[in-house]
């Protein structure tokens, strides 16, 4: 049985450890790719062309949107924030599993788009756990926590949308679960229709 | 994360193996109870009480059917088949994971009384394999090998209607693929209502 990849969107808090738990996937298993994003914010100190993101401006990305060269795209804050389109196609095409980081409103786009996209929400044991875990970085001032918090609850609201919920309380548990995860997510009737319907065909010619 | 138990459909092709596979998976995890159906029919030589089936005559299965005392029902070549829920629900209590064998339109129905079931469907690698496997067990005739292509060509009609297909190539892999597609179930955020909902109150209660 043959696969084309499937497509990932990982959701979750801010703070549930996503980026962490993503690049670790990645390091410890060679089936995924990971997209990475298109956008108009300016770089921050130590973020890097091509690996945080693809920094462009306005013109460029409005480009971008007119070519149909993004999965999804949306705007925060006065910048765009984009998924590329070729790179997405072609690791999907090549059967890799490709992974992207995206908030509810792009992961329900792209599930729109690409029914077979699995969706999964990172999310810390407690939110007790996710409050330490904000205060803990050290570089958020109080009221930055307190709208982090916020955002949680309202993103807490969307989660019935997601195919699966992932814990991460343990870092090394939580990778391998979130890979048992997606295997599991390869063998649904919907992303297995050539099979079935071979198998279908060959059952039929018995008759 | 406390889950309850989860209630497991497996169907499959007659000769895909789902009987021991059932076996080999109760045997190879300890989370895992099997519910035994109950039937009007003559044991056939072999059969045991209590291990292939609760044998019961006609009246005392009407009886199970008037008091609510089975979750499915349905009757086959003049014999009722059907499942005792008192076991059902108390192994489902308990955290454990109750399989069931039962063909389509009882899975429908599970789907429709228990909504966080998880319906698996029991496949050979190719229909060429289950011809094979069927001929091979040397007990049938051609005419009842042909009957049983046929009726795996309808049965294949229904396979969207269900959760995943488990691949019967390997029997060692398959029951550990078996296994790791339930586990990848425990984390639906239909069956975590309990755990999302308490999430939820606590980031409330930040505000």
């Amino acid at each position: 049985m043959k696969h084309k990849g499937i497509l990932i969107v990982v959701s979750g808090f801010s703070g549930a450890g996503k980026g962490t738990l993503m690049k670790q996937l990645v390091h410890a298993y060679d089936n995924y790719a990971l997209s990475v994003s298109m956008t108009t914010r300016k770089p921050r100190p130590g973020e890097q062309e091509g690996r945080e993101y693809f920094f462009v401006n306005r013109e460029e990305f409005e480009e971008k949107i007119t070519n149909n060269g993004l999965v999804e795209y949306a705007q925060y804050c006065d910048n765009y924030y984009g998924t590329p389109r070729e790179y997405v196609e072609k690791q999907l095409e090549k059967g890799k599993d490709v992974i992207l980081e995206i908030e509810i409103q792009g992961a329900l786009k792209i599930k729109e788009k690409f029914p077979t996209a699995l969706l999964l929400f990172v999310m810390p044991p407690s939110a007790a756990e996710l409050k330490k875990r904000l205060e803990g970085r050290g570089t958020e001032s109080l009221e930055v926590i307190k709208k982090r918090l916020m955002r949680a609850s309202e993103e807490a609201e969307g989660i019935e949308n997601y195919d699966y919920i992932v814990i991460n309380d343990k870092l090394e548990e939580c990778v391998s679960q979130m890979h048992s995860l997606i295997q599991a997510a390869h063998f649904s009737p919907s992303r297995n229709e050539e099979f079935i319907e071979n198998m279908r065909k060959e059952l039929e010619a018995f008759k």
